[in-house]
């Protein structure tokens, strides 16, 4: 059979590795694919960087419009990045009957349904396991893997920076700002780190997955979006005193109201195998009615566990290109005429459990003070921890553990608290979920 | 569109976890697969309670040879298990143009290469998710998620019974008559556990993953296949000392010189993930030489766990059956001609670590002996454990952790070490495996 011929908008860290296992694991993937795949076109503004790297087997251009336009190209991988020439190529890629395959989940979280509405008039495929963990095959689990559950909740570690700072942040009982830098000597952050401890780049992942999960369109704007920049090393070291790890999750719930949608540092109990994702790896816990808890876990990051996930879907068009469109795999997993309206809750609607650390007096009827407030808004408390006072100090730290309550509720609460005289300072909220 | 119209052979546990799955989860499937999946006959020696599970919704009868030959029939599900007519109406079924999902894991690591002939030659697709590690997608991650690594070896927990006997043996400290009779009366194990304890049931599965991992025949004949009944409560314990847990793991790798299938008890550092899984559970640990490690986890059994897969499965082929063959996802992840016949390795010839128990005197000489032993036949020591004899008591345990080397290296070396007089009884040889 005739090669399938791909052309490769971007040649950095994942656009080599992409080339390089397609090079090295040919034989293999020929064997599965029933026909060769290859990559005959690269655009990169460093054309000689992009020489260098691929040799004389394929063509190199500066231009991506060259690329999108080309008639001999079958399936055009997005690895630009970013929202403003990446949109316009992918666009134009659809627009000229090309398959797309796409790593760029700021690109499909926040623009991904004009994109697949474009991809589904034209009859193509765009297709982005890259997008969300890396190598970890989580698209299509979700998207077929799992088509007989009525996917009740995700959490994912998602994003490889912060786990690897949370990580460090325990193990070494330092601070954040101390980890973050270590983190950019290592390569494991960015210069400028913002979207990953920010929590922005998770919320782009959970975005689609909530997305292929319930069969609704991306809605990246409703998501709430809380990084671990505030997350104080007292914290983790609390939170495993009483049991837990502190991990930013990306969630995605549904519940009778609507979908809850989210990303923040969230308390796990230490027992869950997710609670024991260390270091840069990511790990996606999907709930659903009929298999339960299914844990998926590898690589989220780096150039050939990413050029895994760019190369299977290179492999599954290459399969699936011949299905006449209407019973191929739907780009969100819901046939498009499928897709459901369910609103994302606003995150005062959102229910889950609580750790609350307040700085008190160390004096009798303080604690009676704060129950109190927590009882009058019938928040119930699972656990506390109340530290004693260092030598000299009158001041001392409190911790409660709340058992599910809606998010109003407790900031209602915390408004109240904070009014108290014996309380200093502001109230630290921290999300707990339990993941059973 | 027409509704896709499903036979189900066999409405025990898992039938009927997919028939209620199907029936519940009808809307949200139909979204995803475009059309309607309905099971409109069944087939099952006790027609009365198929009747009662089922309603009067679709034809019961009771003989699966009406179902495989029935015109209207579009797929059939096998759930009967064994080889007798379940291969019978399994190839029948192909015979009749219809596509087949199966949870028979026995059938296809013994009959699989006749039965996906039979099916290639026919135009129509066997799928077969359910058969390995029950709810979790990991055939299809295999196959279709991980296509662009060379797969360099696969460990795991694929059988939840013995699992499950081994996290009670850990726990409690019983030894593994008992944690039997405690799993056969709570479900966890059968009446008659021989597949399961003896480690078939795994080996079954090991050799479904490697044939798809390595494109190579099914070949359950050639795997080596040893069981926990031999298990003593002192290896778990010693093993935890030293660090590492014992799982039943079901292994195959790629070597130089072939590929080695085997299930036996192994030792695994109690860091990784796949050493926490616990109780009933299955994992399977997947090293790829683009995306590294990834670790599926989730439920091996039950019924609506598997129900999850064989949907899953009857989804994937509404939405390909109309791709043309040659373009279909292989059987066997790789093309039917593509097929490669790399040798299974004979056990003598397969390379790990061990875990050697001794029973000695304890006297100065005996350990110098051992290691002059072990020497001799070039296997190194990683880690040593001697216990002191008890009160009274002249002879005690000596545990080694020996380096990689060859089976036969280790078999030659417990043979000299039993002939010293300062030994006394059997050497116990367990396999370890870093996974790293």
């Amino acid at each position: 059979m005739k090669p399938i011929k791909v052309g490769l908008l971007g040649i950095g860290t994942v656009g080599s590795g992409t080339f390089n296992v397609l090079k090295r694991n040919q034989q293999e993937i020929m064997r599965r694919a029933g026909r060769s795949i290859e990559i005959t076109m690269i655009a990169d503004l460093n054309t000689e960087r992009a020489r260098e790297l691929a040799g004389d087997s394929c063509e190199v251009v500066n231009d991506g419009n060259l690329v999108v336009t080309h008639p001999d190209i079958d399936i055009v991988i997005e690895l630009i990045g970013g929202y403003g020439i990446a949109k316009d190529l992918v666009l134009k890629a659809i627009a000229n009957g090309k398959h797309v395959v796409t790593a760029n989940k700021a690109l499909l979280a926040t623009h991904g349904n004009e994109i697949f509405k474009a991809a589904q008039e034209k009859g193509v495929m765009v297709a982005f396991e890259a997008a969300v963990a890396g190598g970890i095959p989580i698209i299509k689990a979700l998207r077929e893997g799992l088509t007989a559950n009525r996917i009740e909740w995700i959490a994912g570690i998602i994003n490889g920076t912060t786990n690897f700072i949370l990580s460090e942040m325990r193990d070494k009982g330092l601070d954040f700002a101390t980890v973050l830098k270590q983190a950019q000597a290592l390569g494991y952050a960015e210069a400028d780190p913002t979207f990953d401890i920010e929590g922005v780049d998770a919320a782009h992942k959970a975005t689609i997955m909530a997305s292929i999960a319930y069969g609704i369109p991306m809605q990246f704007d409703k998501a709430y979006v809380e990084g671990i920049t505030k997350l104080e090393a007292s914290d983790i070291r609390y939170a495993e005193e009483l049991g837990y790890r502190i991990k930013l999750l990306g969630i995605t719930k549904r519940t009778p109201d609507g979908i809850e949608l989210r990303v923040h540092p969230t308390l796990i109990p230490e027992k869950r195998l997710i609670a024991n994702v260390e270091g840069a790896m990511n790990a996606v816990l999907v709930q659903g009615d009929a298999v339960g808890a299914t844990l998926y876990y590898g690589k989220g990051a780096g150039s050939e566990p990413t050029a895994s996930a760019v190369i299977a879907d290179l492999v599954d068009i290459t399969r699936l290109a011949t299905a006449d469109p209407e019973h191929r795999v739907p780009h969100l997993a819901f046939q498009p005429d499928a897709l459901s309206n369910l609103p994302i809750l606003p995150m005062s609607e959102i229910v889950t459990s609580y750790y609350l650390r307040m700085h008190v007096e160390d004096r009798p009827g303080v604690l009676a003070d704060v129950t109190r407030i927590l009882a009058d808004l019938t928040i119930s408390i699972d656990a506390m921890l109340q530290k004693e006072p260092g030598d000299g100090e009158t001041r001392t730290d409190i911790i409660i553990l709340t058992h599910q309550t809606k998010e109003k509720n407790i900031v209602a609460a915390i408004e109240k608290i904070e009014q108290l005289q014996t309380v200093f300072g502001a109230v630290t909220k921290l999300r707990l979920e339990e993941l059973s």
